[in-house]
């Protein structure tokens, strides 16, 4: 098993698609036998999901504003720069049927000859809406086979705040002339996103206004915060306007976090955070108190991620009470 | 102690508009010494909570289709026709302050000396999207004073989902030309809404062809259903029309409910599903899995609710293991 698990993990890292999507499938199964399995599997690519490898970059916004146009854009821009490329979209889950809605996803157009191109969808998991529980570890799996990892996801509130768990850099998507700026300022998700893109920018003015509004919006959300304004582009994926450019301000973001030598850091905390998310569905609020409260627990799972442990082995390790 | 919330609950079927306020926030108190209160004030209320007494209508749709004007408008209607109204909105939450966006709710204009209207917003509670844990009870609550109750909710996918286990209809409100319907067949989210308002009717032409693509995926959705197309109405909260149509609609679908003997076994359903939420909030998957599984455990919350139980006493009295 374990020597099945150490040749699949080096498929893995060699590209191979069929071995990539097997490796997902298996960190995707719920079933509480699996666990030891993927604590395993992802320890194997241990070396290879060194934090600081893969680059992880969040898509997200508001249904309909061309997410997934943009990510096949996005990964055509880094691929043709020689970077290879592995996208997770996750698909809002039917709460009737429960799957995803994959048809979808037809959408991000991939070549089949192209091995350092690679998609895969993912149900949303209803019940708890943003991120599905296995997305954290298909995305370690993605980090251990390709350069940059895209994950997609759609809504507001949730999966913003969930992407920023697993991401490096946060993406958000606007379109012109919907009412989108002043919806996130109420939320307050305004303050997550390291970068802006405003697409249809085909649209013309009605574009250049939705620029105009969002500048003035980020401009009050981050007075006297001492962070920066964010940058935005004006993107269309129907005439790839825009595309370089904001794949280089999606680089710039990550190249500064290095320079500051704060990528290792929000990681760190990002992934314990998704653990203690991790921690909270399998054991509940009563798991959380019966821990210590949240605080005490997080430290706990801190210091485990800190000595190199994914946040599945992280959580498969503390036990409440 | 038993003695005030007795005198507290007599207060809230007067529809005095501080004790509301005040048995609201004891039913928010997340604490988990506040539970025996909690439980206790809602079986004072009990007689009143009769789930067939208040009419509980749950408005979803995407952010900026104007529903909190809508909300405004019906609640008017609602009240010219002599029914007193009370309405919770459920504000996305700051993931970074964790509190409600309550100025939004300005929009919700109240006349001060109505004591038949009463307002009240509650934060979405991030953590896990959607309703409101809390949210629940606070409708149990508006549901012993108020004739009509009205839940906002925002998202795409959650919140319409959570509604449906608190509301006896459910309405969708989209916006023209904004991709909303194409969003929410692949979302499987549109089999859920029982009555649809387009709003912004007075856009004129991009209204009426929303229209028609609305019955177009709803015909597809409900082909081969048995169940009928739901009820599509083009609204203006700004000219209000359209306004004495959709309640007319609202009204009707409780009325068929009614006639059909069905509303009390739809109650009992959505309120054992939201007991089951609460249930897995609480204990986490290992909890509901040490209950002997999901189907065991609401058969035997739904046997508690059918005997008269609220879902916050229902999962008070079960324990994993």
């Amino acid at each position: 098993m374990t020597q099945d698990l150490q040749k699949l993990a080096a498929r893995v890292v060699a590209r191979e698609p069929n071995a990539v999507a097997r490796a997902i499938s298996i960190v995707e199964d719920r079933r509480a036998s699996m666990e030891p399995t993927i604590v395993s599997l992802l320890r194997e690519l241990g070396g290879a999901t060194d934090p600081l490898r893969a680059q992880r970059i969040g898509i997200t916004g508001p249904p309909g504003v061309g997410k997934s146009s943009l990510v096949s854009a996005l990964a055509r821009a880094a691929r043709s720069s020689n970077r290879t490329v592995g996208v997770l979209a996750v698909d809002p889950s039917s709460p009737r049927s429960g799957g995803a809605l994959l048809g979808d996803r037809a959408r991000i157009e991939i070549d089949p000859d192209d091995s350092g191109f690679f998609v895969r969808s993912m149900a949303s998991g209803g019940a708890l809406g943003g991120l599905a529980r296995a997305a954290g570890a298909a995305i370690d799996v993605l980090g251990a086979a390709y350069d940059v990892v895209l994950v997609e996801t759609t809504g507001v509130g949730q999966s913003e705040t969930d992407v920023e768990h697993v991401a490096d850099t946060v993406l958000m998507v606007i379109q012109p002339a919907s009412g989108d700026v002043l919806q996130f300022l109420k939320a307050g998700i305004i303050e997550i996103p390291d970068v802006f893109a405003v697409n249809k920018g085909d649209l013309g003015a009605p574009a250049e206004r939705a620029l105009t509004e969002l500048s003035a919006a980020l401009a009050t959300a981050h007075a006297g915060t001492g962070r920066g304004i964010p940058p935005m582009v004006l993107t269309s994926a129907t005439t790839r306007a825009g595309i370089p450019e904001l794949l280089s301000a999606l680089d710039q973001h990550r190249a500064e976090l290095v320079a500051a030598d704060k990528l290792s850091d929000r990681r760190i905390r990002a992934i314990s955070s998704w653990a203690l998310r991790l921690f909270r569905e399998r054991w509940g609020e009563q798991g959380v108190e019966d821990s210590g409260g949240q605080q005490a627990l997080l430290s706990l799972i801190e210091k485990k991620i800190r000595d190199g442990a994914t946040a599945v082995e992280a959580v498969s390790e503390i036990k409440p009470r």
